[in-house]
């Protein structure tokens, strides 16, 4: 039912992207601005970091959407914009230059900004990159590449996604764009993840699909457990696919959540896969929990582990630190039930059944391990709830990555 | 009042240790068995891990010291004896060979192990080295520092420390060693540790004076955020120093409680000092919370932080990872008030009031950072509460130690 196909955020019907460099970073290549618009008004909505310091963009794009209508995208990576002199004047400039250049008002626009915390941040680049940015605006996949690699920091591979799928008998569109590979561990939302659509949804029923779908998925991924203060998951949903609007729940809701949460999981996998430093994804599939909630607190606590990660590293299969992460993770379970299995393109190798070690090969071991990625099955054997966690190994290059990040 | 003596677990009368090679560590050379034998019942107490999955000695530890009474201490290295077949049985018959070697009966006798989880433990070496444990057992300093060698994992340095004060205006004494660099984020417990006392106070008031003490101390510490499997610290007080017995609140508990705190807290410095690849102490000071609970929560987020120990590896000040930290500790704090400092013996570095950053010499920055403790003060100028927490920097070293522990 669902297609991936390309384009990213500029895939739906009505939506035009594009990113440049102004001038933010010193480096004078990086693209260092993003911008996306739709041709018309959308329905749209937005979850943010539950972090207490909040980066200034967020207070303003939290005003902007409370009508729950948005029509256009403004981010700069490179400075945070958070922890400084007149961060939210600095934001609404922001979207006063996208209303002088596309002619999106400025309380229709959402604004969001990554990069170092606590360093003033000028307009002056921003004002003078916005014309190529505006002038270059178009709706190829070419441009919602640009966007995406505009608003990378230490970001290794741009991230981008889109899927087909029906609704009442018409065809819509999903895609999305998204960046953030350290201070990552979401929590009721994440990093940057900015989603467009051309399916018909009301504001509301928009606002709930995010928030009912990052408890599965954004909020499950983790690369330092460092929950930044700028993350933000905002979408824009134009209606131009002409499907009856989404206004409750039901089948036609039902099939735009599975929409949004394979962009959103398909995007936790490339995030976690590009952590800082990282040489493999790992994936946490608990089942057999007393609660879905049980569920999620044990996924999220084994691929938080340092240990582990560290272990993950060195192809270690050193799964008592599985069981030691379970057990101080507050999830309800019983220890001698817990089955633990690695698994990879490699082969499968159960480790541990009934909270016991069972014998198992080193030399296959390694060989599941040293794979691109790695699954955790872990069956605790106490319920019928599961849950699944993204994270990565913790490596030199996280250590060498984030020792001199600002300087 | 407090005066620092040599002799660990020795120092204080009626107590003598000793620490072989029994050949549990494959390395011929690395003490692997410790014991610590009391010439009477002392009054006893303990604390343990607050992981679900936990080490076989502790729940044999815990049998023995039901009645608050213990004569002896014997803990192994190499093996956690944890998630594996027979683990409380070995653990009973580790307290066996100390009854067949001392003439401690074995109900009488604190257990403990450290190291790989999930292998096998045998009782054969431990059997075959009690003889040489056995008879080396002294009084001297050397004796506590045998057996502070034994219980190392992969602790770099051997951990004692003993303190002289008075009580009734009889001369006291109180030492311990410990041990634990990995898997350390005590919850109400934590890590190896064990006190001797010649002070006289009652099995209620010792295990009180534990369970309040770790508030401040223990579970201050974390160098990985990884509760392990294996906490335990006990105590022993064998009453010989002649003081009244303490058997309820006081002055003379007051200064009992001191006195603990003192070696709990140098122990603090030291394991987050040696924590797994450390390169330096990082000591975080929060004042002005409005209770001391969030004055905890804050102080240990920060030092919690990958992205802020990775910074301080680098001699990076970058304060936004101490205010991200702080955001989203959970504590109740007010960020436009916020003031952050960070310092060592080369001076001081006020890097953010009020929330926002202020000016400073990235020079002097660099000099601060690069000393061997580093202290972070943070006020959060909303109350009258404060909290101390230790950890380290996360380096290469971390991660390579821990890539391949097991194998």
């Amino acid at each position: 039912m669902l297609k991936e196909i390309v384009g990213g955020v500029c895939a739906p019907q009505g939506f035009r992207a594009n990113g440049v460099h102004c001038g933010i970073r010193k480096n004078k290549i990086k693209k260092d601005l993003a911008l996306i618009v739709a041709d018309k008004r959308c329905a749209a909505a937005g979850v943010y970091t539950t972090n207490l310091v909040k980066g200034a963009p967020i207070l303003v794009t939290q005003k902007n959407l409370a009508d729950g209508h948005a029509r256009a995208v403004i981010v700069n990576s490179g400075n945070a914009n958070t922890c400084n002199e007149g961060g939210v004047e600095i934001a609404e400039g922001m979207c006063r230059l996208v209303e002088e250049y596309t002619g999106v008002p400025a309380g229709d626009v959402i604004v969001a900004s990554t990069g170092v915390i606590g360093q003033k941040l000028s307009l002056d680049p921003i004002a003078s990159g916005m014309k190529s940015l505006a002038s270059g605006l178009g709706g190829a996949a070419e441009h919602s590449g640009a966007a995406a690699e505009a608003i990378m920091t230490t970001d290794t591979v741009k991230k981008e996604i889109a899927f087909e799928f029906e609704l009442g008998g018409k065809t819509c569109r999903i895609g999305a764009i998204c960046k953030g590979v350290g201070m990552i561990c979401p929590n009721m939302a994440t990093l940057l993840m900015f989603v467009t659509t051309d399916a018909a949804i009301s504001p509301a029923m928009l606002a709930r699909a995010l928030k009912e779908d990052v408890k599965d998925s954004l909020n499950m991924l983790s690369v330092d457990r460092d929950t930044s203060t700028n993350d933000t998951f905002c979408a824009m949903a134009s209606g131009l696919a002409g499907n009856p609007e989404i206004v409750a729940e039901g089948e036609d809701y039902d099939k735009f959540r599975a929409a949004l949460h394979a962009v959103t999981s398909a995007m936790c996998r490339k995030l976690a896969r590009d952590g800082e430093g990282a040489t493999k994804l790992i994936e946490c599939r608990v089942k057999g929990a007393k609660t879905a909630e049980d569920a999620r607190i044990a996924a999220k606590a084994v691929i938080n582990s340092s240990l582990l990660k560290a272990a993950m590293f060195g192809c270690d299969a050193n799964w008592g630190r599985v069981l030691c992460a379970l057990g101080y993770s507050g999830a309800n379970l019983d220890v001698d039930r817990i089955a633990v299995c690695f698994r990879s393109a490699a082969g499968e190798l159960p480790v541990c059944e009934k909270g016991r070690g069972i014998d198992f090969s080193e030399e296959l071991a390694k060989k599941v391990l040293s794979e691109e990625t790695v699954y955790i099955d872990i069956d605790l054997n106490d319920g019928g709830f599961g849950a699944t966690a993204w994270g990565c190994d913790l490596t030199y290059d996280y250590v060498k990555i984030n020792g001199d990040y600002r300087t």
